[in-house]
């Protein structure tokens, strides 16, 4: 099995080694967070003091860190990529804009070594199960050299192109399709509170027709509680949906829908509720409207 | 099995009716259309020239009417309600806005009859298979007593409050989801289009990740023909979305992501597309971008 240098090792990236080391795949892995590198050690992997002692004799880089600029500093500050194997494969997994992604793979590319662009879906309760869904985009003979270490992290691992950037895109649209659809069940509900029927009767029954979504079911029992549970956090949409606009402006596509959400989320977060969970948007129509 | 007046033999009650008389319920029929009148005479039914004719005689009456006003006007325009029996039982199955139903609901009662707000879901796909979700308010007593003649034309028949203009609100909600739902699907296509990625694979992708929705799977894949069969049309989201932003206009609560979708909508009606299936909003994306 291909040796790993995995970087990034947040509420991600330490269940997705988890299932690396599970799988029999070697980690080698960085973090700035003592702490997640004491995670890591107990787990079974070997710790690094930086992350080019991490790509020594790594078949394959994983990079889980939080933006396209990280990942740039990790792989090129002080020419840290030099430091690793001359074929390895450079797997960006985290969410990024396309246009990014597409930036950094040819700079790596240009190094020798070669790139997977593949970030990834399903969140820390995917990242546990080993189920996440992978979108990829590389030449098919690097995602197949990279699958391996790819399948032990997710149920779904799809070749969506051969252009790195097409991954990130595939991401971009499914994170507006995500962020819209909590708006839009918070917008929803907040109505049917206001005008008064049993919400999570409705949602039973909505759920259930043309008007469903994964995120409505989901998410839409949470909007009904005071304080949740954060399975995720009303600052990851303002981060992703952030990526989403970014992508329509470096191609000049107006994205409305999304740049509405946008707002809403963001609105949360300024009102103090950015670690709440994201289902708690629906306070930006409470505190709009009024209480129901 | 109790006779039913139905009043409004579109697109919808056609089929509905053809359903009502295979379950072995008489029906008497009144539409301004001739030809409607015809072809509920061929299924087996008795055409009526007025609505007061109709009502004569009729335990349950359905109203599958274009909207509130219609209702009213085929209900207390010469007070035809008084030919019906004095315990006949007014089911509203068009979408109205809460407010309308429960003033007509009060108008009905007022004469001694009862009334079911019973708006439906499914389309005519569903009207045509006797599977739409029936979505009623009404007193139990009033809601049982309806029940075989409603649960002849839907699968799921569900009682979602006591009183009505709660069935109207679940349907509000249900459409506010529906058209968003549709809106940000045209969105998240025509950003996918621009960047340049393979969309047809990519559909197949994200309808099976946390971004799914009932719509995206449904209409997404028309969003990628350009002349794509229409099942049902834009027009009919200009009206059903302008009942939606009623219902928040009567409530006094904002609804900025409905109220959004309202206008891609309504602009693609504006540019002469409003027979189109409603997946063409789109085009709406596409004039404001520029083509892919």
């Amino acid at each position: 099995m291909p040796t790993t240098a995995f970087i990034g090792l947040g509420s991600m990236g330490r269940p997705m080694v988890r299932n690396l080391l599970k799988a029999g795949i070697a980690v080698r892995g960085f973090d700035v967070n003592p702490d997640a590198l004491a995670d890591l050690v107990a787990a079974g992997g070997t710790a690094t003091g930086t992350a080019a002692e991490a790509f020594a004799g790594a078949d394959v880089i994983v990079l889980m860190v939080v933006n396209a600029a990280q990942a740039e500093t990790v792989l090129f500050a002080d020419d840290a990529i030099a430091a690793a194997p001359a074929d390895a494969i450079v797997c960006l997994m985290a969410t990024c804009p396309p246009k990014q992604v597409a930036d950094i793979a040819h700079r790596v590319v240009a190094t020798g070594r070669r790139f997977v662009d593949s970030p990834v879906s399903g969140g820390v309760v995917g990242a546990t199960a080993g189920s996440l869904t992978i979108m990829a985009a590389a030449p098919e003979a690097t995602f197949e050299a990279a699958r391996p270490v790819l399948e032990a992290m997710g149920s779904r691992t799809l070749l969506v192109g051969d252009t790195p950037g097409q991954g990130a895109t595939v991401k971009t649209v499914n994170q507006l399709l995500c962020g819209v659809h909590i708006v839009v069940a918070a917008e929803a509900l907040s109505l049917a509170e206001r005008i008064g029927v049993d919400t999570a009767r409705m949602l039973e029954i909505i759920t259930e027709t043309s008007a469903g979504s994964w995120m409505l079911r989901d998410r839409g029992p949470r909007m009904l509680e005071s304080e949740p549970e954060v399975t995720s956090a009303v600052d990851i949409f303002v981060k992703d949906l952030g990526i989403v606009l970014e992508a329509g402006r470096e191609t000049k596509a107006a994205l409305p829908m999304t740049a509405l959400a946008f707002q809403l989320f963001n609105a949360t977060s300024g009102r103090g509720d950015g670690t709440a969970d994201d289902s708690q948007v629906i306070r930006a129509f409470r505190a709009l409207n009024g209480a129901a």
